[in-house]
């Protein structure tokens, strides 16, 4: 990886995601040597996401390069790979672009989506992790409505034009909110010769309330926004298959459309190597103590999504979302130099500022700690909260002017097919008219 | 291809670049079926391309939706295609969705990359010419630093940062100068173990001076401001081949590099189905009269990049730039409704208002039709021009933005490997160092 020999400790982190570029910047310029590995050469802002794929945001708006951040800090190296393996006998990792001894490694591998197993709807549905995937799902969407109005059979239309979100989570919601607005704001407007009014956006969910990690009275709210955007919400469903053009479920309930968004799960992005006692199964997550340390090693950490600590209160580990993320980052930065100086280590303690998600124009939901809110106050605190959490100034006026556009106006620009989504073909039409 | 049949008289425009925009609006409710058809479902600016690849603006900035220039209009129809074929005996033309009956049929395909029938080159050059090129060229020249970084081998590394610029018009020169400007405000802060020193951008040229549909002045100009930049330029040398690796030419110049961006030569976007004789052999451009029409048919039309239209003043036909297009369109849109009217048609008279390249910070050439100047004053009006040229507020307002950030950050945050540029792996290395 042509990375300096040097007599400084070597800390090698994987993963420029929210815990990764909160532990580099702990880490500059204190006298160790650290190198970042990510298969993105940018950090991407995921609570986002779905504003780019509803193509209300541009992808560069919520990216930003991995290299400026690091910019200015000393014996530090960023390289653009990704990971295949731990070797903790020889205390390397294995890359693509090859091996890396490291004196301490951190793992900051996020999370993926997680099918449960089922290949059919891995390979037929949609997933918005990442940034490429989101604008996959932006043509998608377009391309779906370019074929419809090419299309003549009925049955094949309206599949063209029902899209179905499986996983009543803060991506689901969140993403269900933002197609109700873009069909309003964009789709009727453009497709004149399409009944645009039968579109429909179909919320799934096995349990029996959406937003369950968050307060009943924020799911409540959020259930009414999304109905009076005339999204449906179908609680209590479980999605079994998804063949391509027919979601079945656990009940005599089915679905037939081309477009199924899946945000049902996520799991850890484990990597090969460790002890097999230190992961989790089913949910890939690596085992934490409470300085992040991975169970049975002294120089490997895990934070974010892909680390969970069992306390008693998360005894499931913490939640898989940003703040965690930044707050174990925060500590195991500080913690990493102690453990080199011969300091005693500070134990991780989750700080829980709350939650929210946002689901259309002057509709978000908030829960603090002690205190539930929903409406257009909540909405403003959503949007001030995630523009002072986007890094870059740059980018936080971008999105800001486009916020503004878009409200003023009721318009998203941002609907273009730039990389064409390569689906197999849904239908196949003749069209011998002249 | 789903077009309701009506009484109105149909008029069909292939392409949506300046040309086909342009007479669309023309034809805005004016009692005619127009349809537009073209293989992107946005317009692109083209001037500012070399801007989406050198990580100065974002994509979206410089493209706008067809759907929403004509969302509006009346019997207006947009399908998203690709034009094969037009068979005049039957009046319609062949698409990949279909065919389609014309009354009036408009060509505006516009122009593309020309190698002069050299397949080597195609195959292993970048062009710039659509926003997805460009896209590439952004992603290679962050992909060509990242492996420079894990190169040991000395010869490989300087190639992987030994950029050939081929054609010296004013893409190439902007393009050149562009890349100067990332060299300094990005590439040399990203990669400090790197030494970009040897960043080389080489601008080649088989005349004896660079701009050369310019005035004289401008072209001594940018020379001086391209070489005060750093890039080297060389001039009555004509590039005979490119293998991936080594370039070829007239003389016993060679150059070692992976990366050429051709730039040297355009032609039109010919369609087949045309009569041999309304075709210009070699530049593949279509042979027009006075009013854009096509010789040998009464009711096609060429306009823009693609028409040629031998005058007096312009024996090979007008300059293949966005002006002309534009008052083609302008003009033809008008002519199309009075010949629907049985009114006397106005031939096209070229009013040229002059052209202009910016070379980089500060520093840009204009030539008026009677006044050539340039320097920093020239650079406001070109930035002027360019931002008022742009299709819709929001992208005006938002290339305002990233302007006035790069001019006082001495940055540009758009080098994000979004979509990796698949190229064929120019150096193997085996990294075994740990």
């Amino acid at each position: 990886m042509n990375i300096p020999q040097s007599n400084l400790p070597r800390i090698v982190i994987i993963g420029g995601g929210f815990a990764g570029i909160a532990i580099a910047k702990k880490l500059r310029n204190k006298n160790v040597q650290v190198v970042l590995l990510d298969k993105h050469n940018y950090h991407t802002f995921q609570p986002l996401l779905y504003q780019v794929a509803t193509g209300g945001l541009e992808a560069g708006s919520i990216a930003y390069p991995i290299r400026k951040v690091i910019q200015e800090y000393k014996d530090f190296y960023f390289r653009l790979t990704s990971v295949k393996e731990i070797d903790t006998k020889n205390q390397k990792i294995i890359s693509e672009i090859g091996d890396l001894h490291y004196d301490y490694l951190v793992i900051a591998t996020g999370s993926k989506t997680n099918y449960f197993g089922n290949k059919e709807i891995e390979r037929n549905s949609m997933a918005m992790k990442t940034i490429p995937q989101s604008l996959n799902i932006r043509s998608l969407i377009l391309e779906n409505f370019e074929q419809a109005v090419l299309t003549k059979d009925v049955a094949d239309k309206n599949s063209l034009i029902n899209f179905v979100l499986v996983g009543a989570g803060p991506t689901g919601v969140e993403l269900a909110g933002a197609l109700a607005e873009m069909k309003k704001a964009i789709l009727q407007k453009d497709y004149p010769d399409l009944d645009v009014s039968k579109m429909e956006i179909n919320l799934v969910q096995s349990g029996d309330r959406i937003l369950n990690t968050m307060s009943e009275k924020s799911s409540k709210a959020a259930e009414e926004f999304l109905l009076s955007l005339g999204v449906k919400i179908w609680k209590n469903v479980r999605v079994t298959n998804y063949d391509g053009r027919t979601i079945s479920t656990n009940s005599t309930l089915t679905f037939e459309t081309a477009t199924v968004i899946w945000t049902a799960g996520v799991q850890g992005a484990a990597i090969a190597g460790l002890d097999a006692k230190s992961l989790i199964e089913k949910v890939e997550r690596i085992r934490v103590n409470q300085y992040n340390q991975v169970a049975g090693y002294d120089n490997i950490f895990a934070i974010g999504d892909i680390a969970s600590m069992e306390t008693d209160k998360y005894p499931q580990g913490h939640p898989m979302m940003a703040q965690p993320a930044l707050q174990q980052g925060d500590l195991l930065g500080e913690n990493l130099i102690k453990l080199i100086q011969n300091q005693p280590l500070k134990p991780f303690e989750y700080n829980d500022k709350g939650s929210m998600a946002t689901i259309g124009r002057n509709k978000a939901v908030v829960d603090l700690p002690k205190y539930h809110f929903n409406g257009v106050f909540a909405w403003f605190v959503w949007m001030f909260v995630h523009l002072f959490s986007l890094i870059g100034f740059k980018n936080r006026a971008v999105v800001f002017l486009n916020w503004v556009y878009n409200y003023i106006r009721f318009d998203r620009e941002g609907r273009l097919i730039i990389r064409p989504y390569k689906k197999k073909s849904f239908t196949t039409f003749t069209s011998d008219e002249i």
